[in-house]
């Protein structure tokens, strides 16, 4: 076991943060040789010794020292060609861009597999919680059945100063912005986008199956009203953006990211503020729980740490699930129950619901709760983003027994 | 990889767990061919087929095709004897019992490398739970400070029906074994013993550090009295049940398995009934906590089957930590704060607290609340079975900063 030698690219909230753990994990045996920055004379809280930034990628991808990439640029495209770059090369790969990973896995597992090389990502789902590895490695079986949890910090810190401190939703995004917890661009925290990736991700290493992102019903918190919050806590329930892969049937599953009622006895109800909590269900050992920080900067290295000390012993993820036999199929002919806010009735009598349990119609706001299928929710997901409507889902018992 | 073929010793509640498991998890590529048991013809609930069963050792041990060695038999020196005559003709072996691994550990580590084989028994430490995994692969770095948890799902089930239900003790601990979730020596459970043998393993792969059983303070719940409970009730606690190792210092480590007053904004505080929960605290990514089933015919039966399958990919514990440079050492020497609940002033003044903060002296039941060294704790640890006595723990700030 050599020491492993890093060529970092990114130099952001977590790169810096990578710079600080890997200078304190002293049994590491890491160190980081190259630092690839956009602009090397931009000003850094961070004190640097300057040899060690450039701003030409092939100072790393051509250093012949270096033995390991760990990738951090907040720009998907530019992380792609980083990654690329490096697998092409044969060098291993640490990255936490989940919005790269989750739009070209497929591919990025073919090359891990031509060039004989790896590329972990534990810390691109969840920050600091190994959900990653451990469904990887541990529950490698034929008796999961549901992944289902909170991946994004930044929307939940949200819905927690929103829900628990009576604060304004814009109040809250900004404080989030603040403390580091969003992405640079908040829509990819608020509208989903962010725990979709991480559910994409999960789900190869949960059930071997590859779903693109665009094929998934992603609804995100940003048209949460007052009234929406209102009637949650009146129920004593939560609103929380819960991303979930679920088995079916023995042969098919379904997965969706959207906000969902959560009652208190629910594990998920008490993950608050940056954290993340996600259930893992399976057949025999019924639910498991793990729940740790998400976001922010040095969480989010200590996973990266993680994934580097798991090279110094030559890790890589064996995808060993995607060569199943019988692996189930993706579903979306599954019938879901929602809460829908709706401007008009004009609107209502566009969505096409199954049946409808309860309807509310007032000055202030209307909705319904009913039944409709998820393709439906697919085929409208457009019109569902019209101002004054807001949609989460009520968990029922044909999909989540009793989580 | 080819199939895994099991040797299976022990056909109780967990190895019929596992008969259960292996036969449903099909991908897992795994079969029992042989089943060791004590005596052939005990009626059991299970249908086997008869030729399946043997009660010679040497039908598992010199049978060429078994590749893998399962144990899970209930007696700590029959599971050493099959543990290690199959590590010494280099057979792996997933192992499930604490007491013998925590008391044997050093040795059975030196045999996997002498013999080039392997040990697994992430099963022997919180039932589904994957912490030793975890501690050996992903927290496997400087950062890591405290594991703390509630790892008997017996003694926990027992308190849960006394605090949250009003039940008697005696009842509760029926009700246990009559679940399966207590051993058959009670003792085990209620005394600490369990929990205790856990702490150790887990102590190994989370600081690289083996400490012998009998040099850890360990008390139990045995003598818990309605008088106390009515005490931790009426400060909005519960007691449970905690075995913790923490690093005091840079250099050094405390460890101790004693029931703890658990204020509500801890995680392990709504960690009930049969559940085991562990929070993992590191420098950079705070708190972790996994959640999940302790006791229980299947989900240490499913534990079991994730070391299975990791062996059919050659995985084996490295015991890294082991070997790193400036190990923390085990120390006593630290100041904890206890509850004392003592039976008369002679009694309490052979205690040697090094200051108390309360006194409380009534006919029914008299305590005190004070600082006291563990090494005293431990010099005193005959005298504090007294009856009449119950002793706990109160989290202070030097210790768990703001667990």
């Amino acid at each position: 076991m050599n020491t492993i030698k890093i060529g970092l690219f990114g130099l952001g909230v977590v790169g810096q943060g990578i710079y600080r753990v890997i200078g304190r994990a002293t049994n590491a045996h890491a160190e980081i040789k190259r630092i690839c920055v956009r602009n090397i004379d931009k000003p850094r809280d961070l004190v640097i010794d300057p040899a060690l930034l450039t701003d030409n990628a092939d100072d790393i991808l051509l250093d012949p020292e270096i033995n390991l990439v760990v990738e951090v640029v907040d720009d998907a495209e530019a992380s792609y060609r980083i990654v690329t770059g490096a697998l092409r090369r044969g060098i291993p790969v640490v990255s936490g861009n989940k919005a790269m990973i989750a739009r070209h896995l497929p591919e990025l597992i073919e090359m891990q597999r031509r060039y004989d090389t790896a590329l972990l990502y534990d810390a691109s789902s969840c920050g600091s919680i190994p959900v990653i590895r451990n469904l990887e490695e541990y529950y490698d079986n034929d008796l999961l059945l549901e992944v289902k949890g909170i991946l994004n910090g930044s929307s939940n810190y949200i819905l927690s100063r929103v829900f628990d401190h009576d604060e304004d939703y814009a109040d809250a995004l900004r404080r989030a912005q603040k403390l580091g917890f969003a992405e640079s661009d908040p829509s990819f925290d608020i509208e989903g986008y962010d725990s979709l990736f991480k559910l994409i991700i999960i789900t190869v290493h949960a059930l071997g199956v590859y779903v693109a992102p665009e094929q998934v019903f992603t609804y995100g918190i940003s048209s949460i009203s007052d009234f929406d919050i209102r009637y949650a806590r009146e129920k004593r329930m939560k609103i929380k953006l819960v991303a979930q892969v679920v088995k079916v049937a023995d042969d098919r599953f379904t997965m969706f990211v959207m906000p969902e009622f959560v009652s208190p006895s629910k594990y998920i109800y008490s993950v608050d503020d940056e954290y993340n909590g996600v259930v893992i269900r399976g057949e025999c050992y019924d639910r498991q729980f793990m729940f740790g920080k998400g976001a922010g900067s040095l969480p989010t290295a200590s996973s990266i740490l993680s994934d580097v000390m798991a090279r110094r012993h030559g890790y890589r993820y064996e995808y060993k699930k995607m060569d199943y036999l019988n692996l189930p199929s993706y579903t979306t002919d599954v019938m879901l129950k929602i809460y829908l806010r709706y401007p008009d009735e004009q609107f209502l009598s566009a969505i096409p619901f199954a049946s409808v349990s309860e309807k509310f119609v007032s000055g202030t706001a209307s909705y319904v709760m009913g039944e409709i299928l998820l393709s439906d929710l697919i085929a409208h997901r457009e019109l569902l983003r019209a101002p004054g409507v807001f949609v989460a889902n009520i968990p029922r018992f044909f999909l989540n027994l009793d989580d």
